[in-house]
């Protein structure tokens, strides 16, 4: 993980070779030293046994994601931008966990070499959680995704040449997607430096734009199209493309998620836009429902860009955009967020209960895309959803405590634990930042999007008794 | 039930005699009425079986509280107050579900028997529920409830004996707890009249009030701290205390849920009052304790009374009052919200997850309260979250798109899903009233309350596709 930070470290100066570059020593001294670092890791490290118990693989999943975060803040605070070390690693975390909230304004006149380390944390982010959902949260059962389990449940060196390809695989179609998408900005009317950050962090759906007004500055529908497009894209189960360039073709068409994805996307665009239709009647219809596809995609996919300020359509728009930034996208994206799978299985405890109360002696099976849903699943599902409550309310309150608004202190914490980036109210809204936020809220939003990004559970079994037992 | 609702519909003007009454014939006309409609029911069906199956059970459960809570709203709407059939609807319904949600103000100059029929509306609806906790909602398995179903789980009539025996005791329990507290609200300070109308919503856990200033009226810490003492009273499951009556001494304090709602009640008071009297240093210790303890207690246990503004307490507090709306008192009492059992089995749901996480191949078993807690239970759990959040979701969805502002929107939606009675803000707020919503508002808080009463699923089951098949 150290050398291929390190590689991505030099990058920006690399990138932007011919341009006179304000900060480079804020990108190359951190590098060596982490090259430094990893090479000493790794001769420490080379006749160790590679095995790893499920309590060691959580320490080392959550240890991967703090270090790599705090490491990626040095160029920010090194910068001529100055940022504290709380700012510094804020941004640092809100790119890595691709949530996209920002600390930094003044973003069209900032040092490109800023810029575009912000967009590669987020497409490191972006690829790092589409492999861990592969090869490490299935094998945890965490909040129901051993649903996404192979066959095969443990992490053994049998499984490594089958992991190995599928992580292949994943990598290129991730980055065709972020080549497309770059080209297709390109075409359309962005400069290609525009073009690059934002096909970076509109796959890792991440959000983090070369704009203040994020996608807003380039005043084009067909942009709000094709970055709605792109973000679907990220928003989809990436190891299915994989499946479908192994020839099952149809696999992601049939998934039972990706369908719920969409049609949900697809309805409540249109009723949002039926609704804009109706409160602004001097709308142009077809732009009405270009912005309302895009936010509502850019917010439930987590990605967190804006075209406009979406909290000024009324109180409805209002109201659904709140509701929509617990959603997420499907599991194994790149989004984050409760995820559409969870409401899937809530739904199907739904039904089975209504008809175990008019037939009680009933047997009923349950299956999701054709597997069977165990009890242990839908008891980690009450888990995820407690703890995601939980961490909600206690966030708020901290938050509060701290004398912010009602709004800025839910929404603040909600869109850090979903990793979608804006949140609603005067400071933290879509129009607004979070530079003016306490430090302490700073910390607490950090700590929130780390662990809204690792499902949650993954970090707080390292604070559970039955962890530390024995 | 209908000969019940007419015997207590004279009950305003038999306990009035002596002074004159303005109102008399709101209430003697329809309870004639009434009358006369019971008596043909049971004419009618006098040779009909008593055995029903589960989808009766619901359609008569459903059916029972609309149809009595229609019923009760004729005094409102024909008394000299004029109020449209809405707002007299809504009154009687806020009243029957024990929410205490009001639209009418000027309560300090409002005809006796007005206030007394209101007070009485809770009471009723206070036993109604406990009635239907013990000889219902267990052997329809809703939302985890079947857990405080006794060994038998069937309708039958070898029960009805023990049925009624615990209906007796039920009601007496109920009964003395009421003149208890009429007798210690007297001797504290009120006048009888308020006393005993305070009696009624107190242990009903209602929050209706003869002052628009609800229990801020009396000034007295001393009230506050009686009146929490019989709040809590109602907010505990009473079969428990049948169970200390016939000599099972200890079984209330060793109950797992009697334990969490205590201390949790004690817990959020502690903490709610260190942080105010530091946010008002100002404040007399002494007092912000009872205030907090006193209005902690109102929201927790969903009866809805104020002391005061708590929404001026500061963003924590505020915050604080919002998440404590959701809580709920136990299962088995007047009171409603998500109840304290379902956070207890939701949290051993989270101790469960985070075992196996560390052990995978551990075998768990679940007790609460010292019996076994099934996969069933846990399932019916899921779909009770999912329908909570779901309504929670629409009813605030809908009140936006009437223009309702969010914070309205949403602590409308929600107090009336778990029947606290006042929200949060400027409009619904402990200060304000309902009054000045729109009709449509009115409407959908109404079948909010009905179903939040109900447990919803009792409710959503009658809408489901499997409950009309065959």
């Amino acid at each position: 993980m150290l050398f291929i930070l390190c590689i991505f470290m030099t990058l920006p100066v690399i990138l932007l070779a011919g341009v006179p570059i304000e900060n480079a020593s804020a990108f190359s001294q951190p590098a060596m030293g982490i090259f430094l670092v990893g090479l000493a890791g790794i001769l420490i490290s080379r006749n160790q046994p590679r095995y790893l118990k499920p309590r060691y693989m959580f320490v080392l999943t959550v240890n991967v994601w703090v270090v790599v975060s705090l490491l990626a803040a040095i160029p920010f605070y090194q910068s001529s931008l100055q940022l504290s070390w709380t700012d510094a690693i804020f941004e640092s975390i809100s790119g890595i966990t691709t949530t996209g909230s920002t600390v930094l304004s003044g973003l069209d006149n900032m040092a490109p070499e800023i810029l575009i380390w912000r967009s590669i944390l987020q497409w490191l982010g972006g690829i790092g959680i589409i492999g861990m959902f592969v090869a490490v949260l299935p094998f945890l059962g965490i909040g129901g995704m051993r649903l996404f389990a192979t066959e095969s449940s443990e992490w053994t060196d049998k499984e490594l040449p089958r992991m190995k390809s599928l992580g292949r695989g994943l990598l290129l179609i991730y980055s065709f997607f972020t080549f497309s998408c770059a080209m297709v900005y390109w075409f359309s009317g962005m400069s290609l430096f525009d073009a690059v950050n934002h096909a970076l962090t509109t796959l890792s759906t991440g959000g983090y734009s070369t704009s203040d007004m994020s996608m807003g500055k380039f005043e084009s529908d067909l942009l709000l199209f094709e970055s709605t497009f792109f973000m679907m894209l990220g928003g989809l189960p990436f190891f299915l493309f994989v499946r479908e360039l192994h020839g099952q073709h149809g696999v992601l068409l049939r998934d039972q998620q990706v369908k719920a994805f969409l049609s949900f996307l697809l309805l409540v665009t249109t009723l949002l836009t039926l609704h804009r239709c109706y409160v602004q009647p001097d709308i142009e219809p077809f732009s009405a429902f270009a912005a309302v596809l895009f936010n509502v995609t850019s917010v439930v996919t987590t990605t967190g860009y804006a075209s406009e300020d979406y909290s000024l359509w009324g109180p409805l728009a209002y109201t659904a955009f709140l509701f929509l930034t617990f959603v997420g996208g499907c599991s194994g994206s790149t989004s984050g967020g409760m995820k559409i799978f969870r409401f899937q299985l809530s739904f199907m405890a739904l039904r089975e209960q209504l008809t175990r109360l008019i037939h009680p002696r009933a047997v009923l099976t349950r299956n999701y895309n054709g597997r069977p849903v165990s009890d242990a699943i839908i008891t980690s599902l009450i888990a995820y959803g407690f703890v995601f409550v939980f961490c909600l309310l206690v966030m708020t309150l901290a938050l509060a405590s701290l004398g912010l608004d009602f709004m800025t202190s839910l929404t603040g914490s909600l869109t850090a634990l979903t990793n979608v980036g804006p949140g609603l109210g005067d400071v933290i809204g879509p129009a607004g930042n979070f530079q003016t936020l306490p430090d302490a809220a700073k910390w607490i939003l950090t700590a929130g999007m780390l662990m809204g990004r690792l499902e949650l559970l993954s970090v707080i079994v390292l604070f559970s008794p039955v962890f530390w037992r024995n």
